[in-house]
């Protein structure tokens, strides 16, 4: 799609070729998605972004997660610049390394503590650490196709990892309390920890909510066996609740890795953890050149507020219900086999009988160019900057898309972009 | 020292030890320090820090590395500043992330690629990863004492690893070429990597620089066996040379990681590598929330700028000069046997026959008093904002602290700080 619409983007796109890594890198490589998606992008407000052909779009994506509440928040980003312009990375930690660790602790129900880092897999590596550190075992359970990072234990591509580096791990099914304590038997006196996913949100897969059962099942297992309960909350933290998602359900983890949205996408991760796991986390060495960093503490603490009034919640949930009530009722007009999963402000579209994606691939190419940007096999994101003028473009962009799609659909062929993505593989 | 000039430090570090673990955790906690270093810092602009009860120093630890240019350098911070107005961590980069590779890989002698991440044990973590993956082999080679950052590969500490994690490393002497190549022998076609540092910066012993001959004895075993060779700026990078210390040295490696002091502080690392590392960089999968953000970029872009004029480098290295100079001049002329070791731009101050520290730890804390920031056992690093008249200030205060330390070194105990420390490892 070398068109002139997208000229700037094919002119970046061929120097990033030259000095990046296949061009492009990362979670926010477009490889994997419709041709049409901009990789470029040179502006962000609110809801929307704009690519660097200066093409608006609703965005679903939120940068995958850190933008909870819009893009460029004044309030959010004034502190992040008043606590830049005193003192960002210094010597030291400034207070504020204390008034959000206390934030965060007030605001979760089994935090005692909080361990400040900057990406997700800090957070989760820390944890893994800090479990093994508090049982003197080796073994952590994690759930079929759960993501927790890109450390050599976690990368989802094995390349550059050594088999030793990714062992004493073992494999369960979500939501099966069988399969989880067939797995803590194998693990036997050597289980240092289970992961909890609060949502489960596999690549490609439907998302899965977690029953009740399963996580106290987990957590009966730990306290059982004396391994720690983890619950990476990376992707889901404070988009579901304003708590951790398992101790509403009545399963409170000892440790749990939370990034993304805690600061609206300024960079700051966070391990936070119980009593039963200090003695762990005190014992293991982790830090990072930016990790006291002050400026994004100072977001931090503006957004737990706004997570302790809660407001934010009810304003993204009642989007999402919106959205996906809207959505159900135009796929279910044109006759389309349309399935949403997941909370409704973390969503996944997919297709019946779509195996390889190709309607999704088509549609959200559709979609695209209605100015909504959307994603045909990973889960979105709400914000609290969506209005329901937002949800209006988006309804009527997918009653065109559908139509569009129904009238394509018998001459769609095999989805050429993923097919050559796995053959890369 | 819980003494009414400290009291807003210590009242912090009393809600410290409710919230974080030990009170505080990583690289920047003062357990290891004389007891007057303050904990907690309210402010730092140019050379300058201000702990929590308002008292200033000049800073010789510069956060750690970051801060090259000097604290809150405008020019540096309204790039960044500006930038997260238009658009900071969206759902795809902005063009910064082209324009700095570029950047870079004009700069970097050995660079043609660079992926940007966040913290300095990503970049060395993807090194590892790329070269493994590059190789198709397992075995890394480093140096004895050579700190590459807290992934459960290389933490210093290890607790919370598994034996697996760490294993497939083998030891070798630093600027010892034959202990070097024993290694490699042990390694035999297992050998992926060769880690160079490009300056020995073991806490507590003395720097080393490299000798041409090891660094060029490491690229001809690469070259030979087909491994790569990586080396780990993240410390020294622009701080000795405007360009990699190994190529300088006629060593270029095939993959090099740098963070800290790239964007003055703002978030953000990078691996760079040359060609003969393109496969192994593109196989690996790692990514981040926050790695495509465009404002530490922006910043980054600033830096580059001056990286590339060199006016910088001058101004570290006289300013460095100075201050070694005085200090032995001082030194000597208190009949004291004290000892600079490293770059002069990132120096470490040591004294004779003083194997616990004692002489280190009374002799900062005097010159703490006197409102200059030293580390007895780590190395220091200085910055562009540091003048004549810091280092003025620095040598009168060592005239004093060298006396008091004459008066008072009979009388020294052991040092009780570390023998604490090194009880709780």
């Amino acid at each position: 799609m070398s068109d002139a619409l997208h000229s700037q983007d094919w002119a970046w796109r061929a120097r990033a070729k030259a000095v990046l890594p296949n061009g492009m890198y990362g979670h926010l490589s477009t490889q994997m998605l419709p041709e049409a998606y901009p990789q470029f992008f040179s502006r962000a407000e609110g809801a929307m972004i704009w690519d660097v052909d200066g093409v608006g779009y609703i965005d679903y994506m939120c940068a995958f997660g850190p933008n909870l509440f819009g893009y460029g928040d004044r309030e959010i980003d004034d502190a992040y610049i008043a606590q830049l312009r005193v003192g960002d990375v210094m010597t030291g930690p400034s207070p504020h390394l204390v008034r959000l660790a206390e934030a965060m602790v007030d605001q979760v129900s089994h935090a005692e503590w909080a361990l400040f880092c900057k990406n997700g897999t800090d957070a989760t590596t820390a944890a893994v650490m800090a479990a093994r550190a508090a049982t003197g075992r080796r073994v952590i359970l994690r759930a079929h196709g759960s993501y927790h990072g890109t450390s050599p234990w976690c990368t989802p591509v094995p390349a550059g990892t050594t088999e030793a580096e990714r062992g004493h791990q073992i494999w369960f099914d979500y939501n099966d309390v069988e399969s989880l304590r067939a797995a803590a038997t194998e693990a036997g006196n050597d289980l240092a920890a289970i992961i909890g996913t609060p949502v489960n949100q596999h690549a490609f897969l439907k998302q899965q909510l977690p029953t009740a059962d399963y996580a106290r099942a987990a957590r009966a297992i730990c306290d059982a066996s004396g391994a720690m309960l983890i619950t990476d909350e990376v992707r889901s933290g404070f988009r579901v609740v304003a708590d951790g998602i398992w101790d509403d359900l009545g399963a409170p983890p000892d440790l749990s890795a939370w990034g993304k949205a805690i600061a609206n996408g300024h960079c700051i991760s966070v391990v936070l953890g119980g009593a039963r796991a200090r003695y762990g986390i005190e014992s293991v060495f982790v830090t990072g050149s930016f990790w006291f960093a002050s400026a994004p503490m100072a977001a931090g603490l503006v957004v737990m507020e706004r997570i302790k009034e809660g407001g934010y919640l009810k304003t993204i949930t009642e989007t999402g219900n919106r959205l996906r009530t809207g959505l159900d009722e135009v796929a279910a007009r044109h006759g389309v086999g349309f399935e949403q999963s997941g909370p409704v402000t973390m969503p996944l579209m997919t297709f019946t009988d779509d195996p390889d994606f190709r309607a999704g691939f088509f549609w959200c190419a559709e979609m695209l160019k209605e100015g909504v940007y959307l994603h045909p096999w990973h889960n979105m994101f709400l914000n609290t900057a969506m209005t329901d003028e937002h949800i209006e473009i988006t309804l009527k962009a997918a009653d065109k898309a559908f139509a569009a799609l129904n009238a394509a659909r018998l001459t769609l062929g095999p989805n050429e972009r993923l097919l050559a993505a796995a053959a890369n593989r």
